[in-house]
């Protein structure tokens, strides 16, 4: 990619902007914010959207969110299984670029995904990279956190091929070689603390050329990975110490407050994408502030545009 | 106790000023944020210092930090076994109320503290509880997140101690029946997900009478046990969904993310004590900001002047 790297959420909505059109399927879409969300994307954005579900109350929706002139086509199913069901058979047929959850609930979705009928799979894990814009002294940087949302205990494989997901992201942002640090609760690799040895595996592995296009380091407590003065305090050397682009939690649980402590305790942005499957998939969360939903839209954008997303197509 | 509860970190500066003189043992002092912190306190807080450690960089320590006046008395001691068992003998003796780590990495003092011969074990779980003020809606509150420092992998007998060690330091703040949620990343109970079942087992200790003084609900992701908004949103009912004032995370590294998560994303100010010695422990890190070392002390202060953490003297 000749293309400049994005490092702000500005940056990520410039660069969707300026994209070829992209067709995003929304799957069942049901409440006010999924409507708001794609009235807001036809507006701001080059797409257009197919959604798959109840078409009057799609109509009411859009009328109601003042979706004008946007290129929105209805496919109307009423039976959530037949609904999955087209909306997999659009996906796998690639007339859609990014999928979007609407009000079907996550684990239903995910389901029909990843059945071997879907043709969505790609061998790869499935994994939610949450990407939050951090207010650095030397100006704001994308920071991605990982996974809070899909892999409920991942073991050192898992890991690593959470790593490579997050990667993908980095890449499809235009950052060749991401810094990437695996979180536990110390820096320190501590015999009965497992996740400090995964993360010392990990580093290994990358340094091994296991996982590639990208540095890995590990372990490190939160403040040390995105702290260059708690870094330097503790006297870790790594280019990645202080300047993590990528955090890889110990678990589903630490991800998920982590990511979500961004949003509740510090306000920040938030976006976040589904990386694995042949598309990216969105899953907006009701509670999620509007922007993080046009945020989300711009990332399938750019993930769908991106060379090595496009594997199995 | 009949005081007003402790609802912001300036009510808890207030309540410390008002306490009676509190005696704080300094172990090993070595660093110039530990005689700021000495400097600091003695000026605002009504508070003595023992420092057992090295005279002459004591004496130089705090003459740069302008400790003038306060009632601090240095036990000239180089040898690092011989600070720490003056410091364990003096504490054993009763004449400190307050223990705090200077120059000595935690580990090595939690060992001191934890052999039979300190005195100081109580047979209760050692637990570190972090306070930080969240910027609610209607006004500042304090929310406490454990346990991010010290027990490496709670069981669901450890986890339950943890909620009893935290619900000690809302009541000494004055909370007589603090609301506790147990985080996971999910609020459904799923078989394959470890935390989600603790939390319901928590959830019903407290039911049963097993675990007293509070309201225990879970599981928990972040974002329902403390906004009212995204508890609603997801129709939980409970007194503690949305309004949660001590988190009990699903493991350490999740604590300690979310812990400093507060710090380095939201900016918010913490303090930790750890809870279940006969006194309360104080472990600042050299990161901390300045003022986290003070609202610790007014903390370890308050838990010292608290009854049932004298139990024991």
């Amino acid at each position: 990619m000749t293309t400049t790297p994005i490092h702000t959420f500005d940056d990520l909505l410039h660069r969707a902007e300026a994209l070829p059109r992209k067709r995003i399927l929304a799957i069942a879409p049901a409440n006010a914010e999924t409507f708001q969300a794609v009235a807001e994307a036809t507006a701001r954005l080059p797409v257009s959207f197919i959604l798959v579900g109840d078409g009057p109350l799609c109509e009411k929706g859009l009328n109601e969110a003042g979706a004008q002139g946007g290129e929105v086509r209805i496919e109307h199913h009423t039976e959530l299984r037949l609904v999955l069901e087209r909306s997999m058979e659009l996906a796998r047929n690639g007339e859609v670029d990014v999928l979007m959850k609407g009000g079907v609930d996550t684990g239903t979705m995910m389901r029909a995904v990843l059945q071997e009928s879907s043709g969505l799979r790609t061998g790869a894990l499935l994994s939610d990279v949450f990407i939050m814009e951090f207010p650095g002294r030397t100006g704001n940087r994308l920071i991605m956190i990982t996974d809070g949302g899909i892999t409920l205990a991942p073991d050192l494989t898992n890991k690593a091929d959470l790593i490579r997901n997050a990667v993908r992201v980095a890449h499809a942002f235009g950052n060749p070689l991401p810094k990437v640090a695996v979180l536990s609760a110390t820096e320190f690799v501590l015999p009965n603390l497992p996740s400090t040895i995964d993360a010392a595996a990990l580093s290994k592995m990358n340094e091994r050329g296991q996982i590639k296009g990208c540095v890995v380091d590990g372990p490190y407590a939160l403040d040390n990975a995105i702290s260059p003065e708690a870094a330097a305090e503790k006297g870790i050397r790594s280019p990645v110490a202080g300047h993590a682009e990528i955090l890889i939690a110990a678990n589903i649980e630490s991800a998920n407050s982590l990511a979500k402590s961004t949003t509740y305790f510090a306000g920040l942005r938030l976006a976040h994408v589904i990386v694995g499957a042949r598309i990216p998939i969105l899953i907006p969360s009701r509670a999620d502030r509007s922007d993080a939903k046009l945020l989300s839209i711009a990332t399938g954008m750019i993930m769908s545009a991106h060379p090595t997303e496009g594997r199995g197509h």
